[in-house]
């Protein structure tokens, strides 16, 4: 006999495959199909594994790793909201509410609790663990975009402080992976793959 | 000016980039596709998160966290062995040993060394940490192939037999699970989608 404990974990665990479904803007390495949440957010988890040693201040190298491994799940009912669309971000927040109380909600709730707090700490950026998780989202669409050739800035005529404005608060977290940021976003600019419309 | 191990870091984070497009045997829970590696190793990820509490053994929640997130990283070149293709599994271990020689060396040598010793720490299963990383993979396309109807199962013609030699170590690394997965095998025979080679 499976508990209910038990019957409840795989429930949510299938629900949150959804997220292999949810497409977002920028691209995989080699450019050739968008990158989708479950992919983004693997990638983070391995990046957080590795570039623990930039965090701005001390963190929690497992409480960052599961901050990230959950912080898209809003997505399955939300969608992708691009970071760019500043009309659908108008009401994201409201529809990620409404998203994070139907699917953690699936979950015992010890661990609906554990999820929705550490949700809610990545999205207030107000904590050590929240700014480098924060970090770690930002920087890796930027080193996609750049490493292929600003495909998705390309298509979405995006401007070099559109994702200046987006991605400098990498520096919040990890000061030298922002320093790289930028590197790519100078080169991005003279490369033409992005709209150099600010003083470099 | 970006250090040289950062360098070699993001060189690393850019070459495993290529595990989503590695794909695997079983597919997604709708069922429409196969599953890649990266997609596979984020539910990992997450399930071992959410089912800790079903380690036969106390383990170490961020080795394994780390465990299952390297763990498929040498398929990039060695491919996926589907685990019922017996000719493909003999020199499995000699495709994966030269993988791993070639992408972890991109790593600064600390970093490397720590993610060769977590992987052959997961291909040997004579931890706590190793057991319960080796349960988690094995359950978690166990429970997409009974979920998605056997699509994959069907595809290629598996038993019964086959399936339980596979799966049948979940019990060593997380006993509970097994028992679900037990129960899995068993309606799937009775559904007639696996083949019921077996006395049950």
């Amino acid at each position: 006999m499976t508990s209910e404990r038990l019957q409840k974990q795989i429930q949510f665990i299938l629900e949150v495959d959804k997220l292999k479904q949810i497409f977002r803007q920028n691209h995989v390495g080699d450019g050739t199909r968008m990158e989708n949440d479950a992919e983004h957010s693997w990638h983070m988890a391995l990046m957080t594994m590795l570039l623990l040693e930039y965090a701005a201040e001390e963190v929690d190298a497992l409480r960052v790793m599961k901050m990230v491994l959950v912080h898209d799940i809003v997505e399955i009912d939300a969608g992708d909201t691009y970071c760019y669309d500043e009309d659908a971000r108008l009401d994201q927040r409201e529809r990620e509410l409404k998203a994070a109380e139907r699917i953690f909600a699936l979950l015992p709730e010890d661990q609906a609790k554990e999820i929705w707090s550490l949700w809610e700490e990545f999205e207030a950026r107000e904590t050590a663990d929240g700014r480098f998780a924060a970090a770690i989202d930002r920087f890796q669409p930027l080193m996609l975009n750049y490493h292929t050739r600003g495909v998705s800035w390309k298509k979405n005529g995006i401007k070099a402080s559109q994702v200046i404005e987006r991605t400098s608060q990498i520096g919040k977290g990890a000061p030298e992976l922002w320093e790289l940021g930028r590197a790519f976003i100078e080169e991005a600019i003279e490369l033409g793959i992005l709209v150099g419309d600010v003083a470099e």
